[in-house]
């Protein structure tokens, strides 16, 4: 297997920490994409993901899986031994609702935040980012405000939980700590008062896969 | 099971698709959500959904799942004989692929649009949608844009397969086809040169499940 992506960026540190979970580091090669060059808006890799995203796993039989989600669904199922997208209905359910959730009220808004309202990655991608367009600053705060929310909203989550979605530790847990990292680069402090979140932070950031990635 | 949604929606569509599908229409009873009213939007059903948003699924022990997909992945796998969601790791990952790319790339985008840009579904919750935003009718006719380019992405994939994640109907399809209706809705047509959308269509409209949702 291939993976495209660039070493230390958010979205790509989910499949490294997933990888790492399931001890396939070894299986997979790793092919850097240049974000700040915008290669990932160009037709070469827009013909393998027309979302123009990294990171983009790429089968022994040639077929592109993109997004996180179903890249994690594939490595997480090959042994078929899922720990990380539930072994059951239930857990199936809330592990896709807490993850989804961490992307929409967290790592997408601060990736909506710190590519339209910070220089982000440089003049080179903003170009692809709607550079005329006079509302994308404002855009942006709006979805910062969004993020501090969605801090607030998993900081209530562990108040009563150890992990995001529960008992064990979930491909949920894996997006809300991308998304804290992402934070971290975007300049979004973590708010004083979400302790629950502070410590899971913590403790999470120990965790082998987490510490260890691919 | 309850289903918290209001009939003829777009997203709780996909849903009422599914228990069709699975013939589990007569194991759930729907309670109805008032969105012109903004009900969702009120501290009660933010309890159930913290997103504010329709349909959520409540399983018999009390549990509320919301997001389509998470509700998907649930009712799908009851049974232990996934048929919408992906029976092996190749078929989940592209299935979870290509639903994400309908989400954002189609029917979220309609969304945004049609609440932002349009009149949407009136005053009462226009109040929950950024209203003081003067950036918010731009932001709508970009996202109609992203819908319309969505459009002739999804009648590309077609052009090779006869549904959207491969050989057989899947929760893609069903997002896709949720996301055409709301287009219907928001007044975003269908771009005559997209015929092999139009033609997967008119086959999808005749599925059975498609035809006679719960
Ligand atoms: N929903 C996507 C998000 C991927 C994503 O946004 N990746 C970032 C890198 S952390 C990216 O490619 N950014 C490039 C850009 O926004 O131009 C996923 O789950 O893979
Ligand atoms: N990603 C959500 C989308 C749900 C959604 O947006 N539902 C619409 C009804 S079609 C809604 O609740 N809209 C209310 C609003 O935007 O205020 C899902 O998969 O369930």
């Amino acid at each position: 297997m291939k993976i495209y992506d660039i070493p230390g960026f958010p979205n790509p540190l989910r499949i490294r920490i997933v990888l790492a979970e399931k001890r396939l580091t070894s299986e997979v090669e790793f092919v850097k994409v240049d974000l700040p060059a915008a290669e990932h808006k160009q037709p070469a890799f827009l013909a393998i993901n027309p979302t123009g995203t990294v990171p983009v796993l790429q089968l022994d039989d040639g077929t592109f899986i993109s997004e996180c989600t179903a890249i994690t669904e594939y490595l997480d199922n090959l042994d078929g031994k899922p720990v990380l997208t539930g072994a059951n209905p239930k857990q199936k359910a809330i592990i896709h609702m807490m993850q989804k959730r961490a992307e929409s009220e967290l790592i997408d808004a601060i990736g909506f935040y710190f590519h339209h309202s910070t220089p982000g990655l440089g003049d080179t991608l903003r170009h692809y980012k709607y550079p005329d367009w006079s509302g994308r600053a404002e855009w942006g705060n709006l979805q910062r405000e969004k993020a501090v929310a969605g801090m607030h909203y998993f900081n209530s989550v562990l108040g009563s939980r150890p992990f995001i979605a529960g008992e064990s530790f979930s491909m949920a847990d894996i997006t809300v700590w991308a998304g804290l990292l992402f934070a971290g680069f975007a300049g979004i402090a973590l708010p004083a008062e979400c302790t629950d979140l502070s410590s899971w932070h913590a403790r999470i950031s120990d965790h082998p896969s987490v510490k260890s990635p691919a």
